[in-house]
């Protein structure tokens, strides 16, 4: 006789590993309403404690992802990558990096998400290219994949249900912070993107999801067990989120900077985490034997243009502007109100989750799911973790649609930055990578 | 800033201990529907997993009792005493225990509950005697305790509702057996009452919560420690219940056989219960040094007819027929059917727990809160443990309303019976003791 469901919750209370099919039961009961929030949440608080085996958390990805409809690519040739963010402040790498691997003969078939708290997300910047669309059907996004290379749309409630309602409990009942359940929250989206390799940015620091090096390893290790047991290519990059990535942050301001990448300009921690994680996914996708291959190629991709041309022909394709990708200042951004360097010195450091908050004060970002952004304000970092600054020099520019707006943050940003005598170490932005 | 809620739930998670204070604020804001039934229920997995020291367990016992109205007995004169079971088969005790300690000068307000899967409960007992209710208000149960002596009555929803929420949630989230959380349950419960001290009788065996001695007597421990903290005189029995106490299951013959210990008759192992928990109820109460003093007292108060007197006022003033006390064959029994032993031998073991399964099939008991019992149903052990059957003698009578109603558990019941070579050898009721 199988277990009741109260008994499978007891057997992970008590320890033990669970079989394939109780997963899939779980799950399955979770969705049909068979087994109630109250349980679920009590069955989270017991993995959180009690952990779970790759084979679990494949298992645990795969009732996720068959719990709602999948994406079928396999009428698109070739093979297809996708690039998975924990989360950051200023990342806006997945608007420049899609396109340019795109250019290089991989697919890359994206869907991403919208900002919350102090992380932004990839659809809100995308929005800020007038008419651009992510909320296309299933259908199209497949046709578009195949006809560009790439397409970026958001997730829709088909896919993976049983993880959006799951998350929404881990939230509240302060299970989130568990390695299994977010490597299958993830990839559990991820696969049903219809896959066949990924290649994540496990974001480490201050502004990150992980503060810590240990844990975002152990994060990124699981990620990639699980992944290649599933049968999968996957590669993560631990990257450095102690500060923003680029000078960004704001949406539209953000897809500016994105876009210049592509014109083989940008901040250079931008540019060098792009070129680093479309590097892995050439070496993911078979593209490249090697990453200092796939950097060349990349490269080339940049230099002849053909980047610019595919990220045009994807705005296009999703309802956008396109003339934006060759001019990216038609990208409208709030005027700057600067916040000067009260005393002169090095910048040691500028924290990505004050920077973020602020610019969430702003109304660059959310705090509620339901809260709407304005795509022109934001902050720009004008004074880099290593820059020589001098008093009465801007060390970020506020960007705000009533100068008085500004006041309610500057104090904040202000802070965001430490200045020191000396120039503090020169720090990596890739500082890890975990391979199957 | 006090911690948020899901970060008290995280802190019980990470091992914490809770103060006092938030574990109120975690109770009363579950009442008040601000805590909602998944972040509990997260919460309570994460108390199964990670315990609760005693201050803890005293503070929810108090957040619990302080979640609904308490039971003012100030106004009664004498030190109030109940005693409490962890539940059993055949366990008729509270019947006789009240009105005897009663005779002997306690005060005995006892509020009990019904039954529920293979345990039964005094209500359901009580409710046999015709007229007898068990749904007094707070103000007539005050009354009759200071009028009899004692009264014996039913959970009101009024009395800590936070108790019976959480025990609904912990049934179905796998976290009932869990020790911090059992002892505040119980002792919320008790402690509302406005008892002076409590007697505890924790079955161990086959047909009990506990099947356990070792966890039997850590929750013993648990509640004389918590119920101690609490300012309350409290000791426990661990008493046998490896097979029914007695020899009566069912409701109408439990009752019947309680009222016969009163009259001097009655099973040894259930008048010896009676007396052990007796003894220490007028310990606990300061009425006699010793339990050996206390069971003179109760031997005087039964063969004096004094506890029988009491007895009767209390049916009279609940309602019910006064003439049961003198007279217990009054009380209706379904004709009993034989169950054979078709071996001879001695009768090494009964298991209560077979025998109780068996007694609810009959229609004795009860499967879900909402089922009707039948009170003239049930099953008598004609031949308890140790005792010499001969093959085709009876071990067993089903008290069946039509006979065909007992095939469907005679096999089951005749399973229920050990039958051995030799004699097993004698054990002793009561298994363990703990004060304070």
């Amino acid at each position: 006789m199988p277990l009741s469901l109260v008994e499978l919750i007891a057997k992970k209370r008590d320890g033990g590993a669970h079989e394939d099919a109780e997963i899939e039961r779980l799950v399955g009961a979770f969705v049909a309403g068979e087994l109630a929030d109250y349980q679920m949440s009590a069955w989270l608080m017991a993995v959180y404690l009690r952990g779970m085996s790759t084979r679990e958390a494949v298992a645990l990805t795969y009732a996720m992802l068959r719990s709602g409809r999948t994406v079928d690519l396999s009428g698109v040739l070739g093979f297809k990558v996708d690039k998975h963010s924990t989360g950051g402040v200023g990342d806006k790498v997945s608007i420049c990096l899609a396109p340019l691997v795109a250019a290089c003969g991989v697919r890359v078939p994206m869907v991403s998400g919208r900002g919350l708290g102090h992380t932004g997300g990839t659809l809100d910047k995308l929005e800020a290219i007038p008419g651009f669309r992510t909320d296309l059907s299933v259908d199209d996004f497949i046709r578009i994949v195949g006809d560009v290379g790439t397409c970026m749309i958001g997730q829709t409630s088909e896919i993976a249900p049983a993880d959006k309602r799951m998350y929404a409990l881990r939230d509240v009942t302060a299970t989130v912070e568990c390695i299994p359940l977010i490597v299958a929250s993830i990839l559990s989206k991820k696969l049903a993107e219809g896959i066949d390799g990924l290649v994540l940015d496990v974001k480490v620091g201050k502004g990150a999801f992980m503060r810590d090096i240990d844990r975002a390893r152990s994060l990124a290790e699981s990620l990639v067990r699980v992944g290649t047991d599933a049968g999968k290519r996957v590669t993560a990059l631990l990257t450095d989120m102690d500060a923003p990535l680029g000078q960004a942050v704001g949406n539209a301001s953000e897809t500016r900077e994105a876009i210049r990448v592509l014109h083989g300009e940008g901040p250079p921690d931008l540019v060098e985490c792009t070129l680093a994680l479309g590097a892995e996914m050439l070496v993911v996708a078979g593209q490249a034997g090697t990453v200092e291959l796939a950097r060349k190629e990349l490269g080339a991709a940049i230099a002849s243009g053909r980047a610019l041309a595919v990220m045009e022909r994807m705005v296009a394709a999703q309802g956008g502007d396109p003339r934006v990708v060759a001019d990216p200042s038609l990208l409208v951004v709030a005027p700057g109100v600067a916040v000067l360097a009260a005393e002169s010195g090095f910048v040691a450091s500028v924290d990505a989750l004050e920077i973020g908050l602020a610019a969430v004060a702003l109304g660059a970002g959310r705090t509620r799911a339901d809260q709407r952004v304005d795509p022109a304000v934001g902050i720009s970092i004008e004074a880099k973790p290593g820059a020589k600054v001098v008093r009465g020099e801007p060390l970020a520019l506020l960007h705000v649609r009533d100068p008085r707006d500004a006041e309610a943050v500057r104090a904040r940003v202000e802070r965001a930055f430490a200045i020191a005598n000396a120039a503090p170490p020169p720090r990596p932005l890739v500082l890890g990578r975990v391979a199957a």
